[in-house]
């Protein structure tokens, strides 16, 4: 086939006008799909070679398909190779080059086996590398955490709930809250990554192909763990998309989770934290602003991860099997959420060991608020007094705090005792910062003893899963 | 400012350290604001003028500035204008170039202005020309499908519930339900239209601005009915593109629903239509298909425009105001919105009028199916029967007639009555579809009379929509 | 029919086995779509009315219906009626139950109709009275809003890009901002009450119907502006209830971000207004808690609208003409969208015009954060400098603050003058609050003089919509 | 505490004015989270269990708790629990009755946790009983989906792509492609079992608690496999109800899938399937009518699905930790999906083995439409020919057979040779059915010996399935 004459299709034999141009470049994938190249090319010599090993193709015939691939790919490495719009797709693109360079022998590569087959293996091919990706970047964010965590262990801060001060907490503690969220996104990414790894060439158009292939070769060739098991649902399954963007509509929820603190931190009013100025812009009229727009525009990037999930469920509501052409849109979606995961988790990846915290600010903060009203609930229990009756008791310490400007430590005795005669001296040790976070000693609770386990079993979980891959 | 020193920002005064480069990249907008470079200039022309009108600028000034807008569109439209990540985006790339070419006087065009109401401008400007695109191509789409729907205002087809034969209807009237989902469609981008349609310049960042601007002359320059109302509304809303967006599901809803009934009707088995071969494309292994790849495409591409418009709405929630750098992504997918329905719109346009009904087909699967069924509950009540008791005298004689392999105008008298002695000689009147259709007489009915009624009404609604634009 | 023969179904005659029981419940819609039931009888008391006007019903009968129908209404009303499962959906249980009451002439009332045109009139009908409900709350919300920003036209606040300190703008300024949000949202509500104000009554099942019918006088008779134009399309249609959705999301997307800014500004560290006890809960455990819980509730509830509009275009995704029985399915997210925004609206009504501004906080925070570092760059400006040029003089001059811990209006003349000698002692004029607000007065600026111009326009415009209405 | 005296908060010493009455509605959960009594009691019996242990609680103490709630459960298994709204939610309403009837030891339950802790732990132990619900009914629907493939694993139909006839397949195949679905769904339905079950309980408000609480005890009590790791994340996270409803919404998008091809195959034009009556409904107005409801109704129920995914995303995006009010919203979707995918798997499960293939239409069907063009494309590429040469005969000879009205089964071998003189008379051994799907023999594959040893595979995983349970 001759690369100038662009309107022969390669299935034209039955049509008896030309496609019309509109609808060509319409219907035409290779403007984005082109990105597969490589995958194409992995699949298409792992095919070749297993044609090779069962007698379709002559080793000589393979040899030629071979080195024709490479230099395919290096036309293509070298930004040379010349994509054709008239061609449809990378798939076609790729064996009309091929056929070019080594002649009729080109056209033997796709015995056994159809573009449906073919475009559901380069896609999992490339979702896998890039899960590999994102799960590198992904532990080395979640390492920055831990490190912070650890530099902050004992940093007291107060702790919100409805974004009102509630109780003390270590900056730490805070911290690793986000790390379990990112230590669950790496589980849900490993099991899409392990259900994915199923090779589907030899399914051919739908029916699998009377060829005598062997898809344990071709799969075991390109790292699969087997097989798909059945020809109609491996050209039509999209699972592996959907499963790997709710994965990314999580991953980027807590992403925006944490950008959404950071903003707030770095503002005037709460001033916790500093973002190096590499991580924020200035404005093009206001000459004092210092913008955190590294956590804001990860904070808004969730939106089109969530559109790309809402966007590959709605396409296959519905379809009937097996491969339709509304399949050709999972692509796009797919492409453009690896893009902002991988992107997203490199910036925040550089820029959490970054922030500083505002350490003074942090405890300030935490003593203001009645950020200790709990613990003199928790005494008042400790020494007899049912929880319910403590809760009212310390309420209306409160009401008299706020009406007087004075928090609960700052009230004499005399004053604590016109709310119960139960409370006494020691009740001091309680009310600091300190004591509060000293005193929730357990397992996932926010004294320092316990952060600080906590880092070693996130360490650990992260060790193993660097001896894992 | 050097085109060639891209580390030094338009902000950098504050600032203690260079921006990392993927930063940069990571937040820059240059690669895909591009596109608003005519807006852009519009806009800045639009200021510029008022500027000089109110005396901010001089006459020679003013003069300057666009020569110097002409030449860096020029240099845009002949492709040689050299975009840089480091100048972050198209305002600031057009400025920047702008201040080369002639100097201080180009530093002097961002006076009472900011990129914030600046580039709000730029997108109601480009989403307005995006809607007169589409209300045409809208516009053009439903003329094809009046014109088809005239070419068959006769031809009988079974009508559908549940896909089951239900009634028999007229092919034009079918059609000209799609109209009217279309109409509606049209009717929603004339209202987002009106509503978009507001100048935010002059919002500066967020505040107004202390020059004595002229915002009414403007926003009269730039086609707009009136200034926007309130500065720090104008810098954060995004409603407009919102509502386009839901404009844009609910068509594609429409289009993906009418792809549906083309994909089904140019099945073997139903065999109701014949779409142009160029329209359809083949298999690379199967070579006797002929898939209806443009309906399956735009079915599929309804999933992308939903995908889109929860991207928005979601990065649109809990946002606090004024502008936050989240914004930056309301571009893209406004932009492949945009591009979806004007490219579905196209292809609709031009397929639909080449769709070509079997006409034997359709009045064959009519005939079969009872499709006349209620006809025959419909004349006993007329002769007195309460409709339920009618609706259970048909029911037995079609039972019947599935076991006997019979339609009820196949069977009869004798039989006939056995179910109901009410029914005479003059039931098979009833039965024919053109009885059946002719019945239908009234309103939005499908009588042939009336479909030819509501393709004239139709053509009006059109027509005035001509004159209007 | 009785009431006790669950099994006999009203379209029985065709079947041959009962209906399995959990399939009885799973397909029914009674549970749900009694909620119709006010519409259902004033839909059917217009057919039969229309049905005596052209004589398929005698007014004997006709009277018949009226006084059954009152009957089933009052049973219903006392919460008597006897709604069963068996029966399917609301119009088969009135429907049933008015032929129990009347007898025989209760059957000849489905005469001309269908169920599929019934249930598109009443969710039409229903959805009307809803929007109407909702115009009225949602003015009384703006009425509120304008209130409250009439009140703080002067109050002076910092206005935040990016979360951080930008210019200062006046609380009603603010709180105007959020009244235009609300301003396009009436729009759009009118609007998509306008286009679903059809009457698809007469459309029958699918084809219209044999009998004389006058859909002009039911449509009068509901109040509809016309009958629907196509009877395919009439059945079929659901885009009232997704531009509702549409409607919804984004008044409810408005309505997080109001909220976000009462959370934020009811923190211990913004401090800026506080709420009424009465729209707060406190903490079980923590005795010190007041919670936002109103406008966090509301923030959230944007969640489950964004959800609906999702169901509902997903349900219509790809469904071919005419009526499926997937469009059960419509109802139960269009009532959770209604009774979503009525509440919210209450709650938001209530609550806005009971905000109490912490007037002395909003002016501290404004004063720090350099705020007026614009109005610096824009006095050098007027002094002849070129905008690019002055931005990063008052950038050194913040940049100094920071350090210095000195806001622009408290350093002295020779510190500014080290930055420009352009400055001059007139330059303190124009960093005061005051004299920053004021400046911006142009339409749609926060001077005061402007705010209080846009309340009068805001409130010309609730005045209209009430003389409308 | 008085049930009678609703007014009286178990918050209330802080607060000086009552909630306003519809507030009071408005934020209150117990008119839905009710649902939740039985997990809220189970939680806190292992809750009081492990304060007894731990010494907090005498045992004395633990047995008044112990007898008083189960005298609540009996009340609200009788019905007789009065629920009241201003005990705001599930756990105040059943606290506040365990100490109407057990006095003050009722108080000291709340000791060491809180409401926050409490609700995750109650939504887990919900969600993960729904589960194993969920896993038996998918684990039924697939066994009967093998059990109609095993019938049919010779039974030939057409395979489609693209809805048009592409190759034979058999029904059994076709069938085998829906069970991989469900096997993928199972996958990570136990996935997501695994990744909730921990317990949350001890994280109390958000810091942890200074009682001496043993959180594995609590955790082993109720069958978690450990203690949750980080307080604040346990009582903010709710990835668990988000990773639910992505597995459902691509569960009930496979059935969606099914359901549109079952919709398809009972349509007048495919006639592929029967479906028995139950499982149908009729027509209030078309006496003929079997409409294929369930299918239709599980098809819609998609949309409601992947609403409630999109309304949790959108409900956690942004939200800073711990705890806010906000996530009350969580339950209503998470419960709603939990109901859809249990009564749509019951359905399912249900109709699916009812389904009766027209063996006779299914084989006439794929006889039809050129099915096995692609047999004599690859006997030519087995004769030496290459496919893309091959592709293109055959593509001239079906353009043929359309023209004439053959098959190309049906051309006798002169014409045949006409297109290639490759191709001799054994051939026509290609061109059956029976040799088409036979020829297919490789794992994945459509010969019914294929089918068969797929069947066994499917089978032995189910089996490993239940011994697991």
């Amino acid at each position: 086939m001759s690369r100038t004459t662009d309107t022969s299709h390669v299935w034209g034999g039955r049509f008896s006008e030309p496609t019309d141009a509109f609808v060509q470049r319409f219907t035409a994938s290779v403007g984005f799909d082109q990105r597969l190249a490589v995958q194409d090319i992995s699949g298409s010599l792992a095919h070749a070679d297993m044609l090779r090993h069962v007698g379709v193709l002559t080793a000589a015939e393979h040899r030629q398909i071979v080195d024709g691939m490479r230099q395919v790919q290096e036309e293509i490495d070298r930004g040379e190779f010349n994509w054709s719009t008239a061609l449809e797709d990378v798939h076609m693109n790729i064996e009309a080059r091929l056929t070019e360079l080594i002649g009729s022998t080109g056209k033997k590569l796709h015995t056994g086996r159809s573009r449906n087959d073919q475009v559901a293996t380069d896609i999992r091919l490339f979702l896998r590398d890039a899960i590999d990706t994102i799960s590198t970047a992904l532990t080395h964010l979640q390492r920055g955490a831990v490190s912070l965590a650890e530099a902050h262990a004992d940093t007291v801060m107060p702790g919100f709930t409805h974004l009102q001060t509630a109780q003390p907490v270590t900056f730490g503690h805070h911290v690793l809250a986000w790390n379990e969220m990112l230590e669950r996104d790496h589980g849900r990414l490993m099991d899409c990554r392990a259900r994915l790894n199923q090779c589907p060439l030899g399914a051919a158009a739908l029916a699998g192909t009377p060829y005598p292939i062997d898809r344990e070769h071709t799969a075991q060739a390109l790292g699969f763990d087997a097989p798909t098991a059945n020809s109609l649902d491996s050209v039509s399954d999209r699972d592996f998309a959907i499963e790997f963007c709710s994965f990314a509509a999580l991953l980027m929820t807590h992403l925006s989770r944490i950008s959404e603190e950071l903003v707030l931190w770095t503002s005037a009013q709460f001033d916790f934290v500093r973002l190096p100025d590499r991580f924020c812009t200035g404005s093009s009229i206001m000459p004092q602003k210092k913008n955190p727009d590294v956590p804001e525009l990860v904070r808004g990037k969730v939106g089109r991860v969530n559109g790309n999930l809402v966007a590959l469920l709605t396409l296959m509501k519905s379809q009937p099997l097996a491969y339709n052409k509304d399949n050709q849109e999972d692509k796009e979606p797919l492409f453009d959420t690896v893009d902002t995961v991988i992107d997203s988790l490199r910036a925040f990846g550089d820029m959490l060991p970054a922030v500083e915290p505002c350490v003074d600010n942090l405890r300030e903060a935490a003593r203001r608020g009645f950020s200790t009203a709990t613990d003199l609930a928790d005494y008042l229990v400790r020494k007899g007094m049912p929880f319910r009756d403590a809760h009212e008791v310390v309420g209306n310490a409160v009401a008299h705090g706020i009406d007087e400007g004075l928090d609960l430590a700052e009230m004499d005795l005399a004053t604590l005792q016109s709310f119960s005669t139960t409370i006494e001296q020691d009740v001091y040790g309680m009310l600091t910062l300190e004591g509060s976070v000293a005193a929730r000693n357990h397992i996932g609770g926010t004294a320092p003893e316990q952060v600080r386990a906590a880092i070693d079993r996130a360490r650990a979980l992260l060790e193993q899963r660097d001896t894992r891959a």
